[in-house]
């Protein structure tokens, strides 16, 4: 634990978007608030530290923000703050503000810039994990990962009714370039008969094998959802492999793509995000320094930033079972 | 007017889906009920006339169905249909169950195939207008239209979160083969920068003025909603030309593809197959016979059904200059 | 036609609130700035003018607002206006900002005031039909209805699922003091075996025997939706009349209640809204006056203010004998 | 462990509806085919085991319901399966089918229910929790809690919007009997200024200062959410209160009532519905009996039927700490 005393902390969003991220900044800027501290604004990530685009919050700044989408402060990926020259400039602006503290809503690539942020200069940083693919060590939960999977859920139900009123063979891809989760949440929760993910690889002998017994047996009405990292590449490039097989069969592709990132947080991620967000601020306060807040097992659990990586989960070889013997 | 007193009908759904599918069979067969008519149901649009998938339906078989996208009676393309021998063994099985009247919700081509049925044989046809993309002459609506226009809504609500946080260039495509109504009405509805459909010439020169003038001013965020049948190609071919010409541009694509056929219908759709059905019944008792059933300025009309044929609406140049006005 | 030139108008929201009249603002706004106009936002309805609660507004102030519910204008009835003093004061206060010209975005009570304070000021007032009820002469359609019902719809889809659960009688209570559209229209959608209106005349006996009959052959599963003002009181009246007369019946009672008011605007309220929008600032700048815009078939139709006035339609018979063919 | 062998099994849904409960039914029905048994739907709760309601299931009698709210079993609450007379039937029932198994989604009184049962006849039950309520010992999560949270929530940022546009208190009754989880998740997620439920003792004088305070200050705009088994009894006794001390608010009433039960479940609530359908069939073919399949810290966990009785969980008090400082 530093001795760091914090009085005025930045907060900011950072790589892809994530619904859930304004719930968050709402919650940092109204927990410092409340403890006497100075909350500012820094838009578009770390590009905002550099150019300086850095304003001071009020509680009124994010009032009626927790119900939406993507983030007020902004986002952007910003290379220059890869560069020791760019970390200096960003230094000197929060220096000149006296802002001692910041809050780092994003993924493990923005955690990876904090930490070396925070090697160099004496500002200490707190990581939220805000992105969709859940995929971060430290936490069983990420802020936006539950309202992508809804979406996705949504959009395949409504892809569903088509798929039966035809009988047809679809291939939804969903997001998820390193993880699977949304693919194999979003699949089960829809009666996906075949599911499609990173993690695990894909017999694809069976698979056609599969199509090809139901095709023989009755009109060909399937429905497979992949990620979009899967071994085969992307949904099309699947689809031209399975028609290829089968050329008789009916194939339809549906790429969701980034309506999964939008749209109003459900509850669950308004309130993970709330409660890391409050964390967050009790941690610089308290001096526990560089570290990513995250959820396990329900608890608040702290972890260093540097360990926040990605993390490919091991996804049971039970669930892939439970997903034939459902849909079948 | 014909003298042919029917006593049982038949309702199938053709072409493809469109939400509210469900009310307005369930429409067909209560109406038909309570005028002491047997109403039989008719698998995958004429493909089960010819293979005899028909069955008689009951108060219950459409209880709990006004609420479901898809059709319970599912639909297809029949391309037997169109020989003189597929219709041959039609009309016999229609023939041998006693079935003396056709409900066929769907589009132009399937009003066409009842059209020339009915020349063929002595079974009248009423159409009612089933598509999601209102562009059937006769009726200033079509069941589908505004639950697929919502869909798309919805979806393009979340893509500008995610434009929003980014400031980025998105190109989303929405469905509209023939007729951009459904890009119309949603790019108004999103405030999109610019619209392009089949029905109106887009100046690709002013276009790219225009994002190159926004690119100088500042970040360029825009959002163009563009109909599958656009002028140039689908919204990958678009994203391309505005990427040569734009090399700094941060552009993205969506094509929403099947999710806006599918999902529970909106009140509209609902209300007016509801309507549509009940006086589909109507106009085969009364004599009434092959006719569209639609709705111009809000009260039911007929349409002889060689005349309900796929009609290129007039979009003014006003909507196009609101358009303009309102997104700048 | 009057010769008053107009150059800066204000906008305001008055009575209750409607989906979509963000949108009908954002469309002033934009009109007017594209047409050279000043446009000032009057916070609060009439309360504001008087308060001098305005703001000068330009076109960033009604970005990414078309998709908010509410009003970004704040809405209220104000009884001081409705008093000579309290309108000379707010004339004072347009006058000093040099308002030459209003949009009243609400109900047939707000332009009710318009009309008084343009008959005793030489201010030319123009009225958007803004209220879910439907209600108003002039226009067959209002902003804000079109979400209300869905709403409504979505809510009784919600209910029905637990009804059917348990095979229970369900009274819904939907909005509409004295018109009955909301319920008639979520009604039909929803497939309720009784609507209760105010424009109707609902025989009681005839409802009692219908559901005793029910009882007797099956368990009571039963939807009956009814508009707040209908002619037994409230939903909690209508459920002792029925316990009253049904002791074993298991009678529930649900007042959707304010959720109807709010929610992202569906298409067709934001389209009508920016329509509206747009024209009611043509109607200023050509000098026709004192009018309400609205929408008869389609097309878009000016109703003097005074003509405005909240009309009890007629709801065909034939409406009510279609309800209950298809809900039987 | 007990040696018995099942080979038929029955499935029934008693209690309250809940979302999610036809994701278990399908999952019970599809792994007890799997492993070669014979699965019978029972209607109605134990009502259909007396009344011999009960049918053979195959696989396609659970397609397409995963998405579906209600419960297709349909469900009731029993007076005569407390007496001993009325089990003695409903064994005897069973006994002639064969059924040798049960799986129960329910809540506490069901379960109790099945101990009984089994404790006097030699039939193995298996538990699974389905209510709204999250309140079961032994189980994190319950069938149903997600999905009636995010239906709260979304109809109370409806309301939220006409709360800003009118600048009002509204109180908004949500379910909960016994157990606050819905109203404090629910609160959270939409930035509730207060929030009261069974667990936690309101301090009604503070509340009224803090609400004084507010009105004094500036409009009193204010969203309290409160279970509606809260200690000053339903909402509208709340309102009471309220105005009985600020005489000059305008206090409006929601109670969102059934429609918290009914809608599509959420990607959750299909999962561990799922999930645990799965477990309830292994359960009873490894002779796993009587007990409860819950989930506790992401991990299937199983209780004996006696121990999952209804929990008031302790709501910590730094919640209610948190809800504060996010609200101000």
């Amino acid at each position: 634990m530093s001795k760091h005393k914090v009085t005025k902390i930045g907060v900011l969003t950072s790589g892809g978007d994530s619904p859930g991220m304004n719930a968050a900044i709402r919650a940092v800027v109204r927990t410092g608030i409340y403890h006497g501290l100075e909350v500012f604004g820094i838009r578009r990530g770390y590009s905002g530290m550099i150019d300086n685009d850095i304003f001071l919050m009020d509680s009124k700044s994010v009032a009626n923000i927790i119900q939406r989408g993507g983030t007020i402060l902004k986002t952007a990926r910003s290379d220059e703050f890869r560069t020791p020259e760019g970390r200096a400039i960003a230094y000197k602006n929060l220096k000149r503000l006296g802002i001692d503290g910041l809050v780092i809503i994003g993924g493990d690539g923005s955690f990876k810039g904090a930490q070396t942020f925070s090697n160099e200069y004496d500002i200490p940083c707190i990581g939220l994990p805000g992105t969709i693919d859940k995929d971060i060590a430290g936490s069983d939960v990420t802020i936006g990962f539950d309202t992508a999977v809804n979406t996705a859920v949504e959009a395949i139900d409504k892809i569903r009714d088509t798929m039966d009123a035809h009988d047809r063979l679809f291939i939804v891809e969903v997001m998820g370039r390193d993880a699977g989760y949304i693919a194999l949440h979003s699949g089960i929760a829809t009666g996906a008969e075949n599911i499609i993910i990173p993690e695990t690889k894909t017999d694809i002998e069976e698979l056609i094998a599969n199509l090809t017994e139901k095709e023989k047996r009755k009109k060909l009405v399937n429905l497979i959802v992949v990620a979009e990292g899967g071994q085969f590449g992307d949904a099309n490039e699947l689809a031209k492999i399975v028609k290829g097989r089968l050329p008789n069969a009916d194939v339809r592709v549906c790429i969701l793509g980034h309506i999964q990132r939008g749209g109003s947080p459900t509850c669950e991620d308004r309130l993970i995000a709330s409660h890391m967000g409050y964390y967050a601020v009790e941690s610089l306060l308290i001096g526990r320094h560089n570290v990513m807040v995250g959820v396990i097992n329900n608890k608040i659990h702290y972890t260093p930033l540097n360990h926040a990586v990605k993390q490919k989960q091991t996804i049971g070889q039970e669930w892939m079972k439970i997903v034939k013997i459902l849909a079948s």
